[in-house]
């Protein structure tokens, strides 16, 4: 458990395969996992690369710096990553909880390797599951008039608790410009609806109102523009005339807890690459 | 195979299954399927009967007649169809042909039935497929000029040709207002993609560029506006990164013909009713 | 929230749909939903029909009286319940927690409506959920010796508690005949693979070793061949050859918890018909 | 379009990736696709392969020879592949003629790149498909007493036309150890059922005895135990109480011939290995 990863994106070039697998190789380390891809339109490399360090001749602290001269080389796009450094996740909820017990779940039954520091909520509502699950709860609530200042508030909570990654589980609050700036690509959110189909509010009751015969759900990084960030995951249900709009919720609650924790574990393993506001998921 | 079919529609009412039940039965009809739906959010009641005329008492001439004054006491909107009566479709297609051949294998094979009495594009790529079928082929080249002239063309071969059924398999044109009003509820096209997402041209180029991790098909009744009608079937299959735009449109056309064969089925098979711009499939 | 359902199976007879339905009409109840589907290969007739007990001519306790004639001039099967009599369920776990959570977490926001008036296990292991939950929870340690006695024990609990039915989730202990025919059709078990591939033991093992592209759960009747009783409901995912079979295992879990839901919520709202070892299932 | 394929299998090392993409680079290969896979339960090493040979330093003819030393030294099994040569196919289909249709169609299309120099059959029903599609077509009409001397017939005509994969379209004769071991890896077949259930013959009969809830297609090669092979790609759809056995066939038949052709394509474009009677699928 030991390990280091290595994500990659840059210019594609001839030996560079060659001279990443090297640089692991030459210092004795043992490759474990090794994923690569080229888009061939937009002519980019991505690796992933995953090593042990047992017998990884140079020194965690070193890593960077002996790296780097064949980062500038191929002119990489590359984050470093020790699997011994365990990440810390916030998660933001409302009033539907199914998401937020999924996740809570997952990290106590040991299927997700990451620490809860704190859950985070505009209501109440959520704290009896923070308690239930021994993870502190801090309720900010926040409406239109107060957000900026609410918001800065939850920035500095962040940045204290040196959180990775916020989840959003079902947070029915959007975000600002602000606060997305602060954690560029680590804000995951679970979108109701197979995006970009039905964004906004109440996607259940357009999809229901449309007549779809499939629901779906989707698990994207935030950024400024209301749900069309960087699509991680994607899954579907089929559902009938027969299907009321309480049954397409029921169902798609379903789905969204799946969907986002696939996101959020392979966020957190480290597999995901992102690029032209879309993913590269080596799962 | 001498069967009635009686679609229904109308507004919910107490008593409305005994009535229609009772009137097949009373007259000595065999009910061999009865399905019915309730839309409680408008109210609606739906209802689709088989029935065996080997035995009914009423002769089918009469039976229009015999049902009427029932139809008016519930408020009924109803069709009354024959299974005697073999539908005529007409295929309009153009360069991509696997919709084409799907279905004209599926008529051959018994899977419809129906006959299909033309099929006409615009562009004369798609003649030795009808050859190859035995059917009649008839070239329209249409332009945005003179599109409204030639259509009043089409639109008097069909006519002439008692058609039932239009459907556009990957019938690259966009039909005008006039040609949709002679025919309502009457054409079915294939979208290549998971409606409402990627509406209008190039949905696998969208797809693409959206980063999505699944693409879908769907086939629905054209109406007026673009790629907005009651949708009646929808299928997906999962992409990837690795997934080129190639790949995309490779794995869609497997999608379109499964999904345009089912719609096309179903509507043969009198199984749709159409109500506030969506479907109920008693399939 | 009044209603009452009429669960019937019977030899397919002229006449049968409307008897059903004027029966309930003549006595002024107003039918909510009415399903019914035709075996034509075994010529059976299903049928269940929903009304609402609160314009209803006949008192509760008479429906059985005043339905039976007709019951038994068309040979029928017949259940009727009421929607006010909340069914009794019992949990039996082992150490895989996900699918009891899962149940345990429905029944508290009003998925499922029902009781769950204990947990049964032959680890302790469960105890921590059960009280999590506030249900009683009874520890039975059973083993090949004592099984048959022990089950006795158990027996009576069940009857005591007037249990509806037993959910079996991921209970890893085969139960007796003795113990299966005290629960006709009411005990549901969840089994981790697509049956009937992998029937027994350690089937994601099973799937790994046989190189299968997509693994499944069955949620299914249980009867006294294993793994052999009616299936009610299944689901699949797509695996790879990356996956492990520790990714098997997690994503069929989330597999599992999903298609028992399913296959308890329709039990629960009588939407399940049993026959010649298989369901009809109104959805 | 002149390129090199390289399929590698071998007891996981140090050093191994680096090795081969350094073999490539350092002859001014440059590498277009590369795939790689640890089984970590085997602790076998896969990969594949592919780079441009236009500016490869060594001549076509030469690489076997230059890449031998490397290949020994990390103890592999590997093929070699060019793309300039073009697979040449044999479809092998009886009385049901979806997938021989949709795989001539794909070769029509260009959507596979092969070439089909016969169809065999032991139905002459087949004959004016072939004919259609300007194919030679071979009958064959075997039975349990002459099936291995036409066999040694059949063999010699595919070793004659130089057969490198042998496509079983629904060819409803099993064949024997003599003839598979002539074509090992060589013979695909697509079994209409979610292997491994429902092995041997009619499994949409036994799927719909069973009551199952999904459907589905698989696409193996061939070995000598029935149905038994390594998967290459398997496929499902969803059934219910109301699909006949005519709509499972129906609905099968969509099934089989995407899955065949996805097993096919991957196949001739050599992104399959096989070990352990499973497959690494490099799609």
């Amino acid at each position: 458990m030991n390990k280091a990863i290595l994500l990659i994106s840059c210019p594609d070039q001839k030996g560079i395969t060659a001279a990443i697998t090297n640089f692991v190789f030459s210092y004795n380390g043992n490759i474990e996992h090794a994923d690569q891809h080229i888009d061939f339109q937009s002519n980019i490399f991505f690796m992933r690369i995953e090593w042990s360090l047992e017998t990884f001749d140079i020194p965690k602290n070193n890593i960077v710096k002996e790296f780097s001269p064949l980062a500038e080389k191929f002119n990489m796009n590359w984050n470093l990553y020790f699997t011994q450094k365990i990440p810390r996740i916030a998660i933001f909820a409302s009033k539907h909880t199914h998401c937020l017990y999924d996740l809570l779940l997952k990290v106590k039954q040991n299927v997700f390797k990451c620490e809860v520091p704190l859950i985070l909520s505009n209501h109440s509502q959520v704290a009896p599951v923070a308690k239930e699950f021994d993870v502190n709860f801090y309720e900010f609530p926040k409406d239109s008039n107060n957000k900026s200042i609410i918001e800065k508030e939850e920035i500095h909570l962040l940045k204290k608790e040196k959180i990775d990654l916020v989840v959003l589980a079902r947070y029915m609050q959007t975000l600002t410009k602000q606060f997305i700036s602060e954690f560029p690509n680590q804000i995951i959110n679970i979108h109701h609806s197979f995006l970009p189909a039905f964004i906004g509010s109440n996607p259940y009751k357009q999809a229901y109102n449309r007549g779809v015969k499939i629901i779906g759900a989707t698990g994207h990084y935030v950024t400024e523009q209301l749900d069309s960030g960087p699509i991680i995951e994607q899954d579907i249900v089929r559902v009938s005339h027969r299907s009321s709009l309480d049954d397409l919720k029921r169902e798609g609650q379903e789905l969204e807890r799946v969907v986002l924790s696939r996101a959020v574990r392979w966020h957190l393993e480290r597999k995901i690459l992102i690029y032209d506001n879309k993913t590269v998921v080596f799962d």
